[in-house]
């Protein structure tokens, strides 16, 4: 990726050889999606020094380029550097394992638990911070709460056009494959520059930052929001929710205990327990999931490991209407569609709020900057940017089980009639109009 | 670029090896582009070569996927391959040095040519081609001329998605290192597909396609129309038609003879005078007039030569009024304004009918193919297709001495208002309304 | 990596979805490798794909190139296409997590397990195999294990430059960032032929093969034989060694038990327990361990979770003599010289047999072909080779904690003297022999 | 190649700009060998931007991570840069078109021009370098003549691994595509470090040199003295040496001029007569001599545009005997063999110090520092490099028309006999012994 990550100073190199940040190479950085990218094994570690990588770069164009010399010019003060880079290597710190899934279940917040890995005092994380000054794990838990005060330095690691996101897109086009993914990080670090309220970029850096937008927008569509990496999402859940309700009911298997998990199923977990969590702690779970005797437990377990994705067809307001009837042939065939059925938007899942219809006011805007010093926002500039602007409507899926599709060749007869008609429903990965249909 | 060219016919390694393609090795692909993007060095030859190779992978690929069945099925019949094998080869062998420019003061038809060296008896390249039958040579140059019978062979060469534009489009990037211009090659032929009436191309290739757009898009944005590429080429306009308004005028040096620029300036050359050209041959001559005792003629050879482009501005309706005073004012200065200054649009250049205002009906669309068969044309379904579609505006261009931004130092006094008021009436590479500046 | 996979047969679509096979996405490829080389977080997953698709390949190219046209022409039968695929996908399938450590401590045999899962009726790998014919799992059990009748095909698979070797030095060479290690994989393919003994390579192709063998040596020096990804194995080695040494004691946790490991401890493990096994089982009991009363057993459990290798010099038959007294200066301030000390040859790595000493014979020897047909070996015709050839040496190392280079802030200052002379035995990365030391 | 390039300073821009830099894009990097590997078609221009570049980057690791604190520290004045800077973009501004063969015909020194551009009053380039100062031009030409004081700037531009070896070794194998050509740029910058009498490698970086002194032997191996390129060569020296010859016997035709040569015919040429030299003047006159009533000459210049290439084998003192007896069978069916035969051994060919049997003490040898400070020679560390170290031989070809293997339909066939007698003295590219031959 980014060649070499080169580490300047001793406390990044400290802080990367902590225990909570070495936790991150146990993550995976896609979760479900390198399921159906086969490549994107990569996990939150490499991503975390990614993003450390672009910010130093970052640095070292606006120290050269565009040093303050007076406070309040707007131009970059590198006493800032290394608040900046600390808060890029540590600002995935509190993820856990699958965490929209795990979060989804248990209530647990990664940015809260982010910002205490960062101020509590037993972390190793905050003990290196703390060498720097007593302030300092606050001023940079700041910086990723988007309050420290220096808007650059906010606007590197949070903005439209950030070292995160800029890493992560990067990074997942290139393990997944996706090569329309892709931009030319050299040339918009070229371009972007510091300014009195935070990061703009040259005008003549249009056509970059606008192939950025475009990249993004491909990279949502065709990797963020895939249905397959939805439907493996739909079974994480059930699975983890069948765990916890069979926890609940007193139900779960007396000679197999999931001590790393307890804390969470009691809703009594301290931060200990939460840095004990990595994938392959749930994954050694569903391994003795498979085995239980409950059927629907063993079921999702094995569908998850060994993965069987759920099916998926499209649906919109016009189609809606159908799903009951769709739930019941799914039912009459002997699944439970509590645990093998499900509708999701993609919206649900957790995005950039440029394409979130929920939030109206952005963050941040991108700053063009002519010759003369004024700034234009880019969707005045670019007709493709202006284009890409609200369109994005994502899709709504009703997700199933496979077997509705090519039942096994052990199906009873008599349940032919229902898949038949089960299989007319859908047309080009849609729900059909049954108006249409006739 | 393509790894390797795979030749598997000898009809093929004949062909590069004749006189006639042999040429193309010393013609620019991208005449004056390649005095701005340094890299771009690379000749009519390679992009030949890779136009082939494209043209072999798609053959290839449909063979092995899509063959026909039965005549009228819509599959691939590859008793075509070898006659779109050559047509890809062969579309650019009429092309001469710096063929727009060239061809707009000498009238000539790189079109037309291409058809005669196909076609007429003494070219290496007929021989060739009639050892595969008498008809073949015309065949070929249907298949240029899109008059074949088989649209599945004339799409290959000439369509919105065809061979010659995607060895161009990622050609041009790569060597521009314009890295916003390239797509993914390998997914396009993957979802590629032959029917009934062309090629069309599978929904789930929707996204490769959009990509493919929106850099041919970026690609004319950044390249094909940069302005400083435009100023060198009406440079070499005002060079070319100053030697040709010279000779007329009987006015050329008697000392030297451009003697392979002579039937063209006399308007009596044949093919074989045609095919003696090269751009080496054209810059061999800029050089004698360098030192030409017209003043004018000299003076643009060295600009070309040495690459010393004319500035421009950006005007549009409410600001093109200013241009006569404009040029009063550069005259004013002494230079000949015939010669030194020039307006274009981005629409006088030779481009794709994609973005061509004048062309209504373009010849093809780009066709998706659903599950079940059907055809939707990609702009009904791409949000970002459709938006691209249309808002291609173009600019128009005021192009001057960059001496009258930047005189030089000996420059007498008393010029100096007239270039203070020059650069008043520019903002932001803009011509202002005069309002506006005040 | 390859760019696309793409899969022919349903067959192998199968396979790809085995419980057997989905397990792989859960052992990483380098193992402790991936520690140090942060990149480098593929599977055997993606490794197995890819030799699958390097086999493709090959066959392809056979097929079209070299078709047999009698029996024992020494053409290829594309009948033993699928048989050649499905052992190039299945090669690894018995592999478990950390293969060499694990191996070493609970003496299991991942080739024999290979042959097993392929053989054994119980498996969804043999139950897929079996639908092609009866015989089909042993005869693909047996092009792994060699002793297929067509060399070719086994040579495909196993030999000096095999599917298997060339997808995992690209692969590595890739995801570690070590860009000297990659060769070109598509001339190599171009310039590879099957003869009747086996597989050749034309005499042109000769500068491609010298750099795929020098590509290999560097990967060795540079990646596999990595002192501190041997130091972690070190650690892993001991960690592994430590639990079962308790549990053997009676002595291991009460309130934790691992079950999963159970079988090994305790010598009686069926195919089920060893497939419940991966990365994520191992990492997650050494979670526990981490918080074990067992302080070696805890702090080896941290060290490797939390990625703090041993230091390590390299010593030789002159200076091995200083190892006992070194011992003792590291048993002296309280290590336990058992669990923090060790050394090793790199030559006690798994490795090709190209480079080991104890092999005399290898397997199979590169032979390059004239145009006439005649067979060369090698080394008689490179230079490179032949200079490499015999000339690797390894390394032997001693490993100890780092804590003797760079004792904390609060080790006791008696202990200093011991620590100033330890450091003293070591220069440039190698202990010293003390008279040079004087 | 190198993403950007990166111009600080305004002397740089303006030597880019003058007349002399300039013509560099009309003169190609691999003079013929552009004739072999179709994508080489790169300009001695853009290579030096590219040494340009990497000086830069050198300059800017050096300053950031050995300035020199006080003098004879070893470490790295940057009051040096912007003299490397310079004699790193003009350290081929005296290049001519073709000039190996140029020189070998024409007795000029491109050496001596390069100096003389950088010094005479009357070039652009010279004027630019004096607004430094006025002994600056002088200081620059005395690096690149190896005289400079100061060790680490000449050691940049020339020595083992310099910033000109570097980008041609690697755009050379980009462009050619000659993958294993490559080298780790990146890390090779890393591991430089400046010291009292020159440049420097660490230790750790010892296998990225080993991989660039590979890289360069295959580049040699592969590229530099590829047997068709040489072969073009020589008819290029056979075409520009019947000119000569046509010339001073005063044959040369009457209705054409080859004005820009006659300096050159005549031995009276200046820096102007030079400086108007390019590739695109050569191949001009060819085009002309293409249809001279001198048989030879219009022969060689249709051979030289039109790529057809003299066939060769090799021979050693073994065989050499035989070279007589195949000239006559060449004579024998009516060739001039002066103008139809050539040897050549690659030895001939201007190539690097390195593999120059004739330099018994090559100007700079590669050493590698420890962490101690102490140095040692590359190949007493390295078994690769120890390896190659004289062990290349090269080759001695004897080059012949190609018609001699393939007569074409209409020869003679009294000759048969011949073309089949030559024929059977090569075999596998070689001539071979007579006896052999029995």
């Amino acid at each position: 990726m980014h060649n070499y990550i080169y580490v300047q100073h001793q406390v990044i190199l400290d802080l990367i050889n902590t225990r909570e940040f070495q936790r991150l190479r146990r993550i995976k950085q896609l979760g479900t999606a390198s399921l159906i990218f086969h490549g994107a094994e990569h996990s939150r570690f490499t991503h975390s020094l990614g993003v450390y990588e672009v910010t130093r770069q970052i640095c070292d164009s606006f120290q050269r380029n565009y040093p303050t010399k007076t406070p309040g010019d707007g131009g970059w003060d590198d006493h800032e550097r290394l608040t900046a880079l600390c808060a890029a290597l540590l600002h995935d710190i509190g993820h856990g394992p699958y965490s929209h899934t795990f979060e989804h279940i248990f209530h647990t917040d990664h940015e809260a638990i982010t910002a205490e890995i960062l101020t509590s005092p037993e972390t190793e994380v905050n003990q290196i911070l703390r060498r720097v000054s007593p302030t300092f794990p606050q001023e940079v838990a700041s910086v990723i709460q988007k309050t420290y005060p220096n808007p650059q330095v906010v606007q590197m690691i949070s903005s439209q056009i950030d070292a995160d996101r800029m890493d992560y897109l990067l990074r997942d086009a290139y393990f997944t494959g996706t090569e329309y993914g892709t931009f030319d990080l050299t040339r918009i670090l070229r371009v972007m520059r510091p300014y009195k309220d935070g990061i703009a970029f040259t005008m003549n850096g249009m056509h970059a930052v606008e192939d950025y937008i475009v990249s993004r927008f491909q990279m949502y569509q065709q990797v963020y929001f895939h249905p397959v990496s939805r439907s493996m999402e739909v079974i994480l859940d059930h699975l983890l929710g069948r765990a916890n309700e069979l926890y609940q009911a007193g139900k779960s298997d007396e000679s197999f205990v999931p001590h790393l998990l307890l804390p969470f199923f009691n809703h009594q977990f301290d931060l200990e327990d939460y840095l004990n969590l990595d994938d392959g702690v749930l994954t050694t779970y569903f391994t003795h999931w498979r085995q239980s005797p409950d059927e629907i437990l063993a079921d999702l377990a094995h569908r998850f490991l060994d993965r069987k994705p759920l099916k998926s067809a499209i649906f919109d307001d016009t189609t809606q209407a159908q799903l009951p009837h769709l739930r019941d042939m799914i039912r009459s065939v002997g699944f439970n569609t509590d645990y093998y059925t499900a509708t999701d938007n993609s919206y649900d899942l957790p995005y950039d709020d440029a394409y979130d219809p929920k939030v109206t006011h952005p963050l941040t805007q991108i700053e063009l900057q002519e010759p003369d010093g004024s700034l234009r926002e880019l969707s005045t500039v670019s007709d493709l940017v202006n284009a890409i602007r609200g369109k994005f409507t994502g899709d709504q899926r009703f997700f199933f089980p496979k077997e509705m599709l090519n039942p096994g060749d052990d199906t009873p007869e008599i349940f032919q009639p229902i898949f038949d008609e089960f299989g007319s429903c859908i047309r080009n990965g849609q729900l059909i109009n049954q108006k249409d249909a006739d």
